[in-house]
């Protein structure tokens, strides 16, 4: 295929470049290229792109917008781009932009993931991800292995506060190697804070981790987590959806959360300040129908304000321990011990031991009339405490016996 | 009237010493007396006793539990006590014991409290007790004026652990003097800990606030808050349907809390660990229908796991400040700041902010290819955030402003 009348050759050697499979044939050329080329051309999360995708193809998508692009005018059939998106997109349709992405990609050793499966080669793409439907990303960017995209059971986002105070940074990290040895990966957004020590515990505890970014993954952020992201690619994955190259801006950030929200089974907010960008995500996560939880702190920490936020008015579940997150990811509810469940006693019971001492001996007219229970009543619970252990009789008069353990 | 076959004008003026009015007929001396007597025959809750009430009176039940007493059998009419709620109830009638709690209320100055109002003199009731159906309590025994109970626009319920934290005594204390200032009364259990610091900064703040004890109004308990005690008597009311001379028991304190959560318009949990009282306190607020608030705190605190597990399994609300506990009791909640409701950016307005430097003039064009946005939308959202002076052109260039504020 040729666009931008570019040379075929040139195409499939810089697509070669940020491909997994070396052996490509053409169609899946022209697929991985359009991709490139559409993930240059919009901004994170467009519909219409996504639309109008789903509906010709990529590759014919991208032939519909640069022939339209020379005699634009209103859309005259729905396989075809409307006037208003052609004129969003066309200021971006650069060849020269699509290989330059592909080639600060192929530099720093980033691969381009697409949704299908190719033929003869396995595909990688992160669960999840096409839920967002139209919005979902058209490609993604990849350092590190995307094998291990498919390395966990399932993902749990970890989110919060660049702002952490140490309680949330504790939280963070517990949460995190736990899930981990549940054998739950940890998304993210490699942040300060929260994100930071979600991503460091999981390294640390030998789990998988995955982080999304804002900006192309040739160019980590923040810098100070340049250390941090290089310890991700060698153990787990950076992803992206905007192409090497391009800088991290708020809508960017934006559009990034709801990939982490739709990349993960559950999403946890550990600590979030009252307008944390944390909080955009957990949206994300109840837009999508994700479970959200929330991790309460004290209600003096200004950090904990948009946890508490999320518990009263988007209905998060309280999450407190690395079984709860589990939980809410899908793991079966932990079983109470038998032990606690067993040990709720009967009104008639409790009412009886109020009654009884270990010291003084009491007949049964005696507990019938402290108990103020019937004596048929006082005698069944003096049986059935008697069987446990828990009650004496001797010559006529009832004691409670000290409880063991 | 004569129960027990005891003398008239001793009732009358065993009754006239814990009454508000001085000129009761007889029926109102009837109605208090068998009332004291139900008090002193059943424990807290007894159903069946007030449903018999509910059916035939106060009076007119005790006598028919009198009659029965002497001829036991198998209830005939549903109107006739049943045997086994009569084997119950026998071994405590005895008059005398109706005597002394009357005698010991009047010592230390109770009043004894009725659901009716009287004839020709006004009753003090707790709001909401009878909520309670036939668990209602039969009577109660109240130190200091009753009138008070009628002194608030309504009541919270603030408890929580004995074993509190100074995190959770501070959350108590603010809570409770703000709600005080209000106009709430504070009701609570007198216990270490949550409770007692409930009391104590409504006592502080010149608020209502309400005790409901155990066992008998005189005996306080814990002895530890004696002096906190008697600074309620003064101030507010002490409560309890046990008559005095009576020992709190767990039964009795898992009672009380039913009428705890009964008389408050919300209940609020502090500070709980995962096995505390003030458990059931939630418990009943939940059955009754009242709305339950609970408090979180560091999830790394034992005494905050008990709130926890209500925000979790319970639906109870996330209550972090004064203003949610009053909106959960009902007061219409605070409006979000017009300034912060406002500064939500569309997508469009932040996607040209992103773009837009105060520096560097920028054409349209080139807004046009940073933002992804088409011509009409990057002039539409200039031209809306030039009248708000967020932005400036300056000879075709376009610059952000700085933000004030």
């Amino acid at each position: 295929m040729t666009v931008f009348g570019l040379d075929d050759s040139a195409v499939r050697r810089h697509i070669a470049d940020v491909s997994e499979a070396g052996d490509l044939d053409e169609a899946a050329v022209g697929e991985r290229f359009s991709r490139a080329a559409w993930s240059v051309i919009t901004e994170p999360g467009d519909g219409a792109a996504g639309a109008l995708i789903d509906e010709l193809g990529s590759a014919e998508a991208l032939r519909a917008v640069l022939a339209d692009a020379d005699h634009a005018g209103p859309a005259t059939s729905g396989c075809a781009p409307a006037a208003e998106d052609l004129a969003r997109w066309k200021p971006r349709l650069r060849s020269a932009e699509v290989l330059r992405a592909l080639s600060l990609a192929a530099r720093v050793g980033a691969r381009l993931l697409i949704p299908e499966n190719e033929r003869g080669a396995p595909g990688y793409w992160p669960r999840g991800a096409s839920d967002l439907g139209v919005h979902a990303p058209i490609a993604l960017w990849a350092l590190g292995d995307p094998q291990r995209l498919n390395g966990a059971r399932s993902s749990v986002a970890l989110v919060g506060a660049r702002a952490a105070t140490g309680y949330g940074e504790h939280v963070a990290g517990e949460l995190s190697a736990g899930l981990c040895d549940r054998g739950f990966a940890i998304v993210s957004g490699a942040a300060y804070g929260i994100d930071g020590m979600a991503h460091r515990a999981a390294l640390a505890s030998g789990g998988l981790t995955f982080a999304f970014l804002a900006g192309g993954v040739d160019r980590f952020y923040p810098s100070g987590h340049d250390e941090l992201l290089r310890r991700v690619v060698e153990r787990g994955v950076v992803l992206a959806e905007l192409p090497c190259g391009a800088a991290p801006t708020k809508w960017r950030f934006l559009q990034r959360n709801r990939l982490i929200a739709a990349c993960s089974s559950a999403t946890v907010v550990v600590e979030a300040g009252s307008r944390s960008g944390s909080l955009n995500t957990a949206g994300h996560a109840s837009t999508l129908g994700r479970p959200l939880g929330a991790v309460p702190g004290p209600v003096t920490s200004p950090a904990s304000a948009g946890c508490h936020r999320l518990l009263r008015e988007y209905d998060a579940v309280c999450v407190t321990t690395v079984a709860e997150a589990a939980e809410l990811a899908g793991e079966p509810a932990e079983q109470v011990g038998a032990e606690q469940a067993g040990s709720r006693d009967s009104a008639t019971v409790v009412r009886l031991l109020d009654a009884l001492s270990t010291r003084s001996g009491r007949s049964v007219d005696e507990l019938v009339a402290r108990t103020g229970l019937a004596v048929p009543a006082v005698l069944a619970a003096l049986g059935a405490l008697d069987v446990d252990g828990r009650v004496q009789e001797r010559g006529g008069a009832w004691f409670a016996q000290p409880r063991r353990g």
